[in-house]
């Protein structure tokens, strides 16, 4: 059987060969309009209409409306625009195929989270701040205030690809680690907890670790609260969505003291504008929705998309990668 | 046998009195004056010339002179003073044990090298300038500057306590990991090479971590000709000594751009001047001497002289944890 590879990914040109040699003889047809942003739906073109395979960000609309797309294969690790019950339960009704790409973006989102919190350990930013500030040489306040991260407790809010790798990462720190999900069972190194005993456990952690996705179930998670049920100068990282945090009840939190720090890379409104309160709000600290970022992001997103391809052409859709349906 | 100890550490209230429970009944005497720093040598009182057992900062000349003194052990990792052939060929005589407080370090130090290169491979202080500087949302940028560690060479110069636990905390970013010691030979995950080895070396690693001490071998090690043999791009660390290092080469490969980055947190002279253009020098980044920095110093430090003390007291001296002589 004869593919048609729609792609409206805005690949470097290493990788628009790679997916080229990776299509096995297959048609590649690349749409006029490519997306460098991996988080906007893009418009399509009439190539589209032959593709019975999509890479990218297509319209969930277009999606669902062209019985012919048998794989849409997306080029994020977040689905939100998909995640609702009429697309997914249409894809599976007519036995199409949805994947991510999460496992691309798990490395750099875990190596990210550890970037954070070894950086709030170690004062990197306090240390940065007097640098291009005053020039003081604050060697007793940066050293009192510098924290091991072994025997602290971790809370992760969501146990998916990320909250695994990231357990990996911490493991020779000698953490005690709980992760939240709805099936509660616990693994090597993870205390699994379920949702009832979060409000326990928050009041336990001192990193509390926010991987939650955008959806009904998880919108405004982390409110006030919850903030409340902190322990007293834990430290909060959110690179999950946005949308999950009440903003207003994380500053508030920030203000008061009850969080040690804050840090962000995710908004409700992105990018966040410039006269958001959190980019000052003491002790906040904000990347620019960068977790998931690698320099290698194109090549690693095309090899993961041939890896599939491979899989779905010889009729093996089950053993796909980041498969969602 | 009764023992008296002659501490000048600063301790605090809890760690003091957990030093006078740990001394077993021995007495314990603490001098007029205290150190807060780890860096420097003290003055001496009278009560010293009571004292077996020495804990703190003490004179080296004192310590060769007083030869009741039969233990030194420093508050620090490193021991620059005390590492003359006169010193310890003169304890080894008289048979007196001279032991640092390396393991107390390592942990922190460790951790602060991770911070330092998970910082630069996630552009957090890039991201933190902006957050502080004109509040611009760059995501592209900051993205496509994000280099996972997996796979990365990392070249260690040293390979000591410090060392051994940092290739524990990077085992799981599947690195290339290198260290240079004067006997070349390799452990599990590490490649020991011998000096010879170290120009081709730096021409392979992404990252040189320098964790030399200071003294005659070492002294301006990181110089103009091994900077140059770096592999264009590499990003260079410094937690050693600064004495090891050649400034003025450092700046320059910086300003160059030979070296992508580097992140030091020691200095030839400390407190670093504010006038030293160290500060400023393009990607450049700066902590004042804290990566062996841990709130819980002081138990620590009375933890691991505690423990030493026992086997001290019991004549077990061979079994002491961080002894040099």
């Amino acid at each position: 059987m004869s593919h048609t590879i729609w792609c409206n990914a805005a690949l470097n040109e290493r990788a628009e060969q790679m997916l080229v040699d990776g299509a096995m003889g297959h048609r590649v047809i690349f749409a006029k309009e490519r997306l460098a942003s991996v988080l906007k739906a893009g418009k399509s073109d009439e190539g589209i209409a032959e593709a019975d395979v999509v890479f990218g960000q297509p319209e969930p609309a277009e999606c669902l409306q062209r019985a012919k797309i048998k794989w849409v294969a997306v080029t994020s690790a977040g689905y939100g625009r998909y995640d609702t019950p009429e697309f997914l339960e249409n894809f599976k009704a007519r036995g199409s195929v949805f994947s991510t790409s999460s496992t691309v973006f798990a490395e750099p989102c875990a190596q990210h989270v550890m970037a954070m919190m070894l950086a709030l350990g170690r004062q990197l930013l306090e240390s940065y701040a007097e640098q291009r500030g005053d020039k003081q040489w604050k060697f007793f306040e940066r050293r009192s205030a510098s924290v091991l991260m072994n025997g602290q407790t971790v809370l992760l809010l969501g146990y998916g690809t990320i909250a695994r790798r990231l357990t990996e990462l911490l493991a020779p720190f000698g953490m005690k680690i709980y992760a939240v999900r709805r099936k509660a069972h616990s693994e090597r190194g993870v205390f699994v907890i379920s949702e009832e005993r979060v409000t326990s456990v928050l009041g336990e952690a001192d990193h509390v670790v926010n991987l939650l996705p955008d959806n009904e179930a998880t919108r405004n998670y982390v409110n006030a609260r919850r903030l409340a049920a902190c322990k007293p100068g834990a430290r909060f990282y959110n690179i999950g969505r946005g949308t999950t945090v009440d903003e207003n009840a994380l500053m508030q939190a920030l203000e008061n003291g009850k969080l040690g720090a804050a840090y962000l890379d995710v908004f409700a409104e992105e990018p966040l504008p410039s006269s958001s309160r959190l980019w000052t709000t003491r002790n906040c600290f904000i990347t620019p929705h960068t977790a998931g970022g690698r320099s290698d992001q194109d090549v690693a997103l095309v090899k993961h998309f041939v890896g599939n391809f491979k899989k779905f052409a010889e009729g093996e859709t089950g053993a796909m990668d980041d498969r969602v349906v």
